[in-house]
């Protein structure tokens, strides 16, 4: 088996790119950005999950009791820059999933210049993110987190 | 990337192994067993679903309307025997699917033993079926199934 095109596949099923955001009244702009890579599986496939973890050689894996899954996750932005983004980049998704994983992928690259706590590298930010995962359900709708933004004084 | 290897991980995410029964007053034993073997995607990654026909050399994509998805399957007994279970036996799902896909690949040996019309042979695929994606519903119980096998004449 080769694992970089394995765990691509396994991620074109069942892997997760999101961006989220929430208050946070110690950031410069109020708003803290939170990039995840997740890959989610029944509480019976944890030895895979924890395949992931070694393979990847970062992030963790976590017991959600909720829907008894267990989930690997990367939310480090330098593991996510040093070995999610490498992994993606050169074993590329072949699903929709890649139009999250290229927003995603310019986000954690504005992060890495420090463009989040800058008002208009923040507002990009929150454009590519609404762009993402459309299904999903949002805390804030991206008229919330921009309002949000900018009542803040840098 | 390599494709078995993409396509195994694919599967671990999103691809099912199934075998259901019908009554056929046709068939020997009145009942009708049939293998499938699917990859489902939404309909924005209907490339994708055809890349596994040309990949596998066999099977078809159609469209349900119902969920908007796209789906891959195989039906055909001879086509799972020479091209989908030597895939599955060379590059091994990782996940409990695992399990349904040794199960599934048991019946369909069985099938070209022609022991589906066999009542020992039936029940036995009754039973390997009965312990076969836990999560979904059947139309008919495995005892319902027996009961129809055993009513009929051979």
């Amino acid at each position: 088996m080769e694992m970089h095109s394995y765990v691509t596949g396994l991620t074109d099923g069942e892997g997760c790119f999101s961006v989220s955001f929430s208050k946070r009244k110690k950031m410069v702009l109020g708003v803290e950005v939170r990039p995840s890579f997740s890959v989610s599986q029944h509480k019976r496939n944890r030895e895979l999950i924890l395949s992931l973890q070694k393979f990847f050689g970062c992030g963790g894996g976590r017991f959600s009791r909720a829907d008894q899954n267990y989930k690997y996750e990367v939310r480090s932005l330098s593991d996510i820059l040093a070995k999610i983004i490498p992994h993606f980049d050169t074993w590329p998704l072949k699903t929709s999933k890649v139009n999250d994983y290229q927003a995603f992928r310019r986000i954690c690259l504005l992060m890495k210049q420090n463009r989040h706590v800058q008002p208009a590298g923040l507002r990009q930010i929150i454009h590519l993110a609404s762009s993402m995962n459309a299904a999903g359900k949002r805390k804030y709708s991206p008229q919330d987190l921009l309002r949000m933004a900018n009542k803040m004084k840098v």
